[in-house]
């Protein structure tokens, strides 16, 4: 016999939000402009640290920013929709975009990005 | 019974060149600065490719292109005096160095060097 819970679980994702498609429309704009703001500090920073190489120890300094950036980013920017309340939620979290960025979403992926920068500023602190 | 090749090969670095006290410092001057001209060159570019840095992907080209330097830099300066002929034998291959920086050596290490330039020469050919 086969009971509710064993067909729930045959459908993993089945409890993640959906996300609709003026929904998704806010979400690929707020998670680009945060990304292309990110990637302008980014160039900054290089252009920055570039003009001031001296030593060599300057350039492989440079190298080993531009590869921690790249993995940062690349692990922090996941446009999956069963991963962007945790990619909102981070981003909240790092000011990297305020929750005017993401109006228009429903109440409860508000409620649960929120939670989610609520939780790292608690682990942070 | 002992044959004399068989002494020979129980001290595999028998056959290589002594460096005498004015070679090494000739060495070490040469050396140093070909590793400082090289350096230099790869902070002008470093300078130039981030001051043209336009998209993200020019960050992550100016990050390959610093590591790829790094290991080819590190693994070409070799300071063992093991390694030195067949290192002044690429510099001079490359024309990182010129034969005058290398005057005051022994004829018989200058063959060599030259040798292995010619090598390199043919071998790219």
């Amino acid at each position: 016999m086969t009971s509710p819970s064993a067909i729930q679980d045959s459908y993993p994702y089945q409890n993640e939000p959906i996300w609709s498609r003026s929904e998704k429309t806010i979400a690929r704009k707020a998670f680009d402009a945060a990304l292309g703001r990110e990637l302008h500090e980014v160039i900054q920073e290089t252009q920055k640290m570039a003009s001031q190489i001296q030593h060599s120890s300057d350039l492989w300094d440079l190298e080993h920013y531009l590869t921690q950036r790249r993995k940062e980013i690349d692990s922090k920017y996941d446009y999956r929709y069963s991963r962007l309340t945790h990619v909102f939620g981070k981003l909240l979290y790092q000011n990297r975009l305020g929750e005017e960025d993401l109006r228009g979403l429903r109440e409860d992926k508000l409620n649960s990005i929120r939670s989610v920068a609520q939780f790292l500023a608690k682990y942070a602190a």
